[in-house]
């Protein structure tokens, strides 16, 4: 391509000095403007362009809970995804919410009956499955329900860094800590474990889903468990979850946070 | 600058030069790493980035309605939002919704009693006050109610193209079109003004803030007359809205969909 490149640079070079005394004008525009390495490649920066915007706009959609149930993320927007999370904007955009988050937090006048709770999601939200989902396409695959549990029973998922330090905030400023994952009853040995390890400590409740909630889509199985919250008399003024299942439906938070997560969607 | 780079290069490469028989190794490192304007223009681009990286985490909490009320954009991002705003992302971020939103229309089955309603917004989700906006640092100022009317006085809005489109195509599928919006009852003349003006027409009911609204939050505002519309017997399968206040509260839609807007917040 390079000798190409060199070639027809300099056929045109040849061209243009043996016609320069004939019409200089005629042979400046071709020079400039028909290169056509140039042309394929700001087509291919375009093209790049383009996809880098197509992807953004499909995460915002996922992000403002835009989009229909969807399994995996678009196949065009794997390398987009990828560079998400492995780079700075995923970090920055977790640490903008747990500073949000933080700020609220310290905001509010706590009751001195110790029934004002802060709810916290687990996976993608208190622990990290990067490691997992760097080894399945960043929500390029299918999730596989049996891959992804043998992960949790490694009890290995480190801490999302903010969080940690949003959670260690609240506990400090007198919130009880409920924890309100979609991990089954049979993984509570290894989320304990995992919990701790991660520097994770001190929560008040860590509710799974017992048998009976097996098969509730997400957003009603965390609803009813606030309802019980609520009914038995504590104040939910704060919820931090990475899918909206997590934050909506009845007996809501007084302020939700929607950390970001483009890889999955949980109804 | 120009002079002191060019001064720069030349020196180095006289030392280059002078040195060249003695060794080679030694004066190419500094040729290429040392070079200190490269560095500035390095520190220059990351800083850039690093406030590209910093305005879209910020547009990202604005978007997920993790942020508390906020009365203007951050000074830092204002030319993130003005090249947002202008650039072909807040095109492909409408046009990603309304596509959504289509494609939701067309799945849902409609009863046969007329009584299945999309419910849109209007300020910036059919009409868009970008004109006025531009006019006023998009979102940078303080919202100024008394020049905003006269704004809105001119009934010269134009539509959201990718919005129009979505408002023909379930009008088309048989739903019946509730405009529900924060403009005052007396803004009623101009609004519909500039509603035909921009292409739409045939809607059920255009509901605006009457008296006793006044002063309320948009959230309560808006859940009251979705309320209502419940009340009567509607059935409520879509909203489309740029604010979170439009779409959250009580008789909320089976289906929501935010539209992008980083300039300003009602609550």
């Amino acid at each position: 391509m390079g000798f190409l490149r060199f070639f027809f640079l300099f056929s045109l070079f040849s061209f243009a000095f043996s016609h320069e005394s004939l019409n200089s004008h005629v042979l400046r525009r071709p020079l400039i403007i028909q290169y056509p390495e140039n042309i394929i490649e700001n087509q291919f920066k375009e093209s790049v362009d383009e996809l880098q915007l197509q992807c953004n706009s499909w995460r915002f959609a996922v992000e403002t809970n835009n989009l229909s149930p969807w399994k995996a993320i678009p196949p065009e927007c794997a390398g987009y995804v990828k560079d998400y999370m492995m780079g700075r904007a995923y970090r920055i955009d977790l640490e903008t919410v747990s500073k949000e988050a933080g700020d609220y937090a310290k905001s509010v006048k706590l009751s001195e009956d110790g029934n004002d709770v802060w709810v916290f999601d687990i996976d993608e939200t208190l622990l990290s499955n990067l490691p997992y989902y760097s080894e399945h396409g960043y929500g390029l695959e299918i999730f596989d329900s049996v891959e992804f549990d043998k992960w949790v029973g490694k009890a290995m998922a480190p801490p999302i860094e903010s969080s940690l330090k949003l959670y260690e905030e609240v506990l400090k400023l007198g919130f009880k800590v409920f924890l309100l994952t979609g991990r089954s009853e049979i993984q509570r040995g290894v989320t304990v474990e995992n919990l701790i390890n991660a520097g994770f400590q001190d929560w008040d409740k860590l509710i799974l889903r017992a048998s009976e909630d097996h098969g509730k889509l997400a957003t009603m199985y965390k609803s009813e468990k606030r309802n019980e919250m609520v009914e038995e008399g504590y104040r939910i003024l704060g919820n931090s979850g990475d899918q909206w299942s997590d934050l909506l439906g009845s007996s809501t938070s007084i302020r939700s946070f929607k950390l970001p997560n483009p890889m999955y969607y949980i109804p």
